[in-house]
């Protein structure tokens, strides 16, 4: 069964158009991202530069499919998928809690493990490699 | 005895120099007021403008005391008190979760409830007045 | 020739990776999209529900091609194009200027243009509808 | 006569309530400091971390005087004084521009110098210390 991260949407996250601004539906999607990792035991500083690979974010999509409002509560599963060796995928939904639920957006990421020392591709960290086999 | 929020630090929080950007510090605060008049009942869509009256922020003041990074637990309890009739002030401290706790941030927001419709401060909802006079 | 907008990479667009977060790469282009429509005529608050029609992101998709840092200059190119008669698409590049330039990021975005009041797909504004085929 | 950076209100800036969010008003007046001490030559990576001296922000006041909106153009006047050998403030004008002009913020900021390896404060570096007395 997928992680999931819950959340509230905040002030911070809408525009004046009065709906969450499009590219913050990336950073909350993050954040679930971070707390999958994390209850996997993974130390997002290593990913960041602590450690010799660093896995920045290559490409993003997302579908705005519906407008979230301050004070709604989200759901956010989240499903990680190997692309091969050194990269590996994230799905995310933005689920709308309910009743009824609707899925607010959908959102994909991939991620490349590089080596600082070498400045090129590398094979995913063990503990990384772990969680993305796990789903 | 003061509501709290907590939160766990997001890459979104932190800049370049690795820890909390100073700003994003009062961000943090807003989200925990959010929280805490929502435990309230109150729905912050009505101080946004659903309703005539706007509860607009006058003045902030913060102290920055530690860094905060990205994967830091805090606790954030949030203490409001009335000024006058019209308006009230909100203190935060960010307490950094440990062994051991830590204060990471001091932060004092002053609200000043408005009619939209008489443009002129007026006397702040019921229910505004009930949350402020319980703690 | 495209509308290009240029800007400085500001403190609070990076992450504690020490580079630009990747869901502030879209904000970015969001400006450049804003200060294109503005420089066409267009009020962007009309576009946000002062008038009937809004013109909401429906999709997005960005390469993070290389990492931009605080103080960095980059010039990001703005090309609309008509997917319908209810909808548009944009492409960006975040160019960061040299000598050698480079190409940062691109970036994709669809925009629908939506009645509030019918609640449907409506037909472009006749100054988006100029805009987009002007380029 | 003091450095003044302008800048046009971008709808990330905003929220729900249809006005700049007001943490986002200390964001813009850091982007006013960026370019007021990149104009005097002094490069902020090196008071991030890159040099041994960094120089954070110890505390932040902040009045929110009138509201501000996506596309008004501001002008932001930027006047730092030396507090000690050691630290120094920076007083911030958001001019909303006119006509008339009218003064929608006031923000004040003070840095403290900090040497990473003593982890004590130190001197102003020399270039921070003549862009704090030239003003």
């Amino acid at each position: 069964m997928a992680f999931s991260y819950t959340r509230t949407i905040r002030l911070a996250d809408t525009d004046a158009a009065g709906v969450v601004f499009f590219a913050r539906t990336l950073a909350i999607c993050h954040e679930a991202y971070e707390e999958a990792i994390a209850s996997a035991g993974i130390d997002l500083r290593n990913l960041l530069g602590a450690a010799d690979v660093i896995v920045p974010i290559a490409k993003s999509e997302a579908e705005y499919l519906r407008p979230l409002r301050v004070g709604d509560k989200v759901r956010i599963p989240v499903v990680p998928a190997a692309l091969s060796a050194n990269a590996f995928a994230i799905r995310f939904e933005i689920v709308k809690l309910g009743p009824p639920e609707k899925v607010a957006a959908r959102v994909r990421t991939e991620h490349v493990c590089t080596s600082l020392a070498k400045r090129e591709r590398v094979a995913m960290p063990a503990a990384v490699a772990a969680w993305v086999a796990a789903r």
